[in-house]
């Protein structure tokens, strides 16, 4: 059965550590999710994923959806054996690239008509049509399909965004308790903008309707960091304490320190994969870029203290010649490296909130990139 | 020591199988080296080149010294610890990328003068010049510096052309003589175009220089199949039995089974690795086109009999997929499978000719291709 339990809660700030079990394997929290956005988490192999300690990783309905397309991915029964990833995997709803990515995409009552970003194709998905496709994906937590707005929008739209959000979410629930056959769980989504009082009465809402898990969604799309934090911190305590919360898209690994010191339990965000690929490396004492002149003679890893493949085996000199000539190795060394980061973190954090030094422990983070 | 021994020959062809010892390990003939042109293999990793059984990869002296440039290399003490490859690397002249790839390469008595491809910038090779990159490298293998002709070269530019290539290698083996520090080898490359009466007058004033070994260079330039296949048949045996024979920048599957049937021993080429990048892959059975519309719902491997990673794991479906999505694992997953098709026919071809039956094995090859 799906479930998750708190473990330990620092005494000092609200970061707490748990465990959600799901029927693939369990996932320690507080968790960082690798992007897969097409079924493959770019540059990497599922072995090194695992290496680096991945014990989720997330796949995009959306993408999944356009290509290869479900005929493709039902010949499989699923996602996991079409690319060989045994451990769970989230799916969003597709709700986020509407409002990112698809053309033209058209939000009606009955859900989102949209063209493709790949071909200019017609689609449209209901909230039912999105969990319907989770659900062929076999994927081990779905989200609910939700209506994302950019940043800023008015108190207006926002509270019109977060009701249809609700009314889709109680249809996904309906369809997803009538239609699963397998164990797995679905996640709202709290929108409302940048508004307290709308995110609140979207928390409240969706908490009615008593999901495994909680999401908060719509940050991360513009808006100045306090905002993000202070959304995040008023809107985590409106949530049932004993469902994991999910914020997602986010973030650096400032905001990932910061929201898990507010009671945030998941994270995902294309940001450690996606800056590799622009050489933009992460370590404990800051970002390196790895195609500044200063690395060219330099023999030593991009940080001693690191225990990835690529630190323990290659040279900023050697990964800053990969980059500058575009070799296709420099995009897997550096996403290892960036994704052993994120996910070392977490390991860190959840240490510090087992032995109830979490405080310390963020204090000391900040220190250590000053 | 630097050594090469035949250990079996063929009774009805002139393939022979034979072993290249080196301070940095054994190589059994026939070999093929992949090309890590740059100081990579695109898009593998040194560990998934040796489970594809590299025995020896090749390394682009003119690419290596304009990028990374040589003060880069020399903080390593060599390429090996810089790409962390401990097995033996042989080093090309730059002679080809100044027929293939420089801008405004003029060859006089004393050298090359070209401009980078990169930037443009200006540099002069000497054959000593060359060797010394070529020992700054650490290459296990290094060759002299040479003049590759355009298909079609008349006879009197061939003449010309294989004269001085002959005048290079004999500085070539005076420096290399005098200034190398460690173990290592030196070929000389055969050269005279499409006229067997020039490549014997180069063979045999190399074969005068005593060189560890040869290489025969001019050939895949363009010129029809046939040909190619007479000036090795004419040439080979020219050369010292008893010396390795490499024949440069050769080829397809096909190619290499001819070739190891006139005699030669070793083989570069980047065509596994960049049909690989164009989804094009090998099998014993022909050439797949992973792209083609007829794998989107195929959960077979590339080849149901091959024992490479990808096979192993991955569908042609899946690697569809990536293909079409342009994801990274697209290029790794295809090059493991084409280096391991590559490797492993060599490691056939051996068999075969230890077993003495390289001809049956050479018309089997080819009937299931038919």
């Amino acid at each position: 059965m799906f479930s998750f339990e708190v473990l330990s809660a620092s005494s000092d700030t609200r970061a707490r550590c748990g465990i959600i079990k799901t029927e693939r394997g369990d996932i320690e929290t507080p968790i960082f999710m690798p992007v897969g956005t097409a079924g493959s988490v770019k540059a990497v192999s599922v072995e090194e994923l695992k290496d680096c300690g991945a014990a989720i990783i997330l796949g995009n309905t959306y993408h999944l959806y356009l290509r290869p397309g479900m005929d493709v991915v039902n010949v499989f029964g699923g996602l996991h054996d079409f690319m060989k990833w045994d451990r769970p995997i989230l799916t969003d709803s597709g709700g986020f690239q509407f409002f990112s990515l698809a053309k033209l995409a058209k939000f009606t009552e009955e859900g989102v008509a949209f063209q493709s970003h790949i071909d200019g194709s017609r689609h449209f998905f209901s909230p039912e049509k999105s969990v319907e496709i989770q659900l062929s994906l076999d994927s081990d937590i779905i989200m609910c399909l939700d209506e994302c707005l950019p940043y800023p929008a008015d108190h207006k739209a926002a509270k019109k965004g977060l009701e249809l959000t609700t009314r889709w979410a109680s249809r996904c629930r309906t369809f997803w308790s009538e239609n699963r056959k397998r164990d797995n769980a679905l996640f709202g989504i709290v929108q409302g903008g940048m508004f307290p009082d709308l995110r609140k009465e979207s928390a409240m809402q969706l908490g009615e309707l008593d999901f495994p898990g909680y999401a908060i969604g719509g940050l991360s799309v513009g808006e100045p960091k306090n905002t993000m934090l202070e959304m995040a911190d008023h809107t985590i305590p409106l949530l049932p304490y004993d469902k994991p919360k999910y914020i997602m898209g986010v973030g650096t690994p400032e905001d990932l320190v910061d929201l898990v010191g507010l009671g945030a339990d998941m994270f995902d965000c294309v940001m450690p994969t996606r800056n590799a690929r622009n050489g933009k490396l992460f370590t404990s004492f800051g970002a390196v870029n790895i195609s500044n002149a200063c690395h060219t003679l330099d023999n030593s890893p991009v940080d001693e203290n690191c225990g990835c493949y690529t630190c323990r085996n290659y040279s900023r000199s050697y990964l800053r010649h990969l980059y500058k000539s575009r070799e296709l190795m420099a995009y897997r060394l550096n996403t290892i490296h960036n994704l052993h980061y994120y996910l070392n973190l977490m390991k860190e954090i959840r240490s510090a909130i087992r032995e109830d030094r979490y405080d310390a422990f963020r204090k000391e983070f900040y220190a250590k990139r000053s």
